[in-house]
């Protein structure tokens, strides 16, 4: 069996991923709320909201006051969403040091998500990395659909390999390989990821899973065989929901960290603050979380 | 990588395992038109139901009526469960060609569970084995608590090959190392069913997860990359709720399946006709499901 790695990079995507597909109704106080216990957990990469216009994305509309009320962490680096340079110039005037932008594997994803094709999203977003570089601003880059499209299916891996180069050569640091609907199975992982890893070093690629089938942990452990270290993950298993209330979409923040405990492997980061910061955005959503670390701190009376 | 099997043995414990933990409304034609959908899915082992006493699984104390009522399905083995030897006349006199008995590698689970220790238990099965044997009925053997048990913690993994190796000596043609309360991760199943395997053929090993944390499909492929071709699951994800309602206990078939379908092994069974079965059995006991095939199907309005 392959050795696994010893220390893992967590980076945590609730504020962003998760938040963006919730409800409207979470002020900035309780965002910071939630992102602050975050950063008490121990996670020091955490996607803290999103550029994108209010109009598409309006539970991010208050991007620039939760940037400017983050706390002062100097261990954590906090990061933010853009889609094009109006949301870099709010961006650069927020103060953010990282900011991520995305593209993806599919056509025809890439054309219903932002209304391009693959092509003319890299002439969009070339310039804001250029832009953020020259600022001092780090960039990761998101490769949505890296394994299976809801419109197109199975997502040719030579497609992801060429999207994810190209994005390092521009000087993004990070490409988070992203199985944006959950569909992926650790053969997938194994095969998509390899292609990828014969362009980009092992360092500079990150696993962005979903458990909407069950399958973000075997996916996580097939990426750990590889020899990756930096996965994301959605505290309380927020958002990505994609197809009924109560489904898990993300991969909760929890429950990775209850696997990397039990396989000793280091996140640095504590399971119980992360439920506990989960769990205070739940009672602001008035929801229950997917999350089954959440669920086993709910003991229930009927359970035989 | 290791290569993996190229098919794999569902073996179906929804009607027992999962229906012994569900309210007791459940009647047997009822259970019977779940079992009968089952073998239509292309299940071909299935554990029917449990000839413990009524008093202590009053859900399924109809096992006798359960068995004269099977569908008459030559390639389907049906079995059931026996404690002991007043259960086995039971299992003899309805006809059933298959049972399993139980044990566990943790000694205080075994007494709360059955109120005995894991030696005295082997002097309740033995001759249960060996009169079930004599009568032309075959017999799996279960480990309960083979990796965490919830009062003792970590279990030895000599112990879980002790007691594993002592029930083949005996005649059972199949050990389920069951993860009771679903906390392993891969490396446990790497390291205990290792050990197994130093003892006995990897043929008869059979691995019951359970998905309470999210691993058991990390647990699967741990499980498949060491070459064990047998794995339990529960239609709809039924039973097996360790602490609160909604969250999810036993690995779901349908889910298990998805999983394999995925990987290109073969299950021979059909993903949609389990949901099917699943569903009819959410009907009767007006519940949801934890299964994310299930939910699959379910598609909501509200999520964005």
């Amino acid at each position: 069996m392959p050795e696994l790695p010893e220390q893992v990079q967590i980076v945590e995507v609730g504020p962003r991923d998760g938040l963006q597909n919730e409800p409207e109704n979470v002020t900035t106080a309780h965002k910071l709320a939630f992102i602050g216990h975050l950063a008490k957990a121990g996670l020091t990469q955490i996607e803290a909201t999103s550029f994108v216009h209010p109009k598409a994305v309006p539970q991010l509309a208050d991007a620039m006051d939760v940037i400017s009320g983050l706390p002062d962490a100097s261990d954590v680096i906090f990061s933010a969403l853009v889609p094009n340079q109006k949301g870099l110039e709010r961006a650069i005037e927020s103060g953010v040091r990282r900011i991520a932008v995305f593209t993806a594997a599919s056509e025809t994803f890439t054309q219903k998500n932002i209304n391009m094709t693959i092509e003319e999203s890299f002439a969009v977003f070339q310039p804001v990395v250029e832009s953020a570089l020259r600022e001092g601003i780090s960039v990761r880059g998101y490769v949505s659909t890296a394994f299976v499209c809801p419109y197109e299916g199975e997502i040719p891996k030579e497609k992801v390999r060429d999207v994810s180069e190209r994005l390092l050569t521009m000087g993004i640091d990070e490409v988070a390989i992203s199985d944006t609907i959950g569909a992926a199975a650790p053969n997938d992982v194994l095969s998509t990821v390899g292609h990828v890893m014969e362009r980009i070093p092992t360092e500079k690629i990150a696993l962005h899973f979903h458990d909407t089938y069950g399958t973000a942990l075997a996916n996580v452990y097939a990426g750990l065989q590889l020899g990756i270290k930096t996965f994301d993950a959605s505290a309380g298993g927020l958002g990505g929901c994609p197809y009924a209330p109560g489904a898990s979409g993300n991969l909760a923040t929890e429950d990775l960290i209850y696997f990397l405990d039990r396989m000793n492997i280091r996140s640095n980061v504590d399971l119980n603050t992360v439920v506990s910061a989960a769990d205070g955005m739940a009672k602001v959503l008035d929801r229950s979380l997917s999350s089954r670390q959440w669920k086993r701190l709910r003991p229930a009376s009927g359970c035989q």
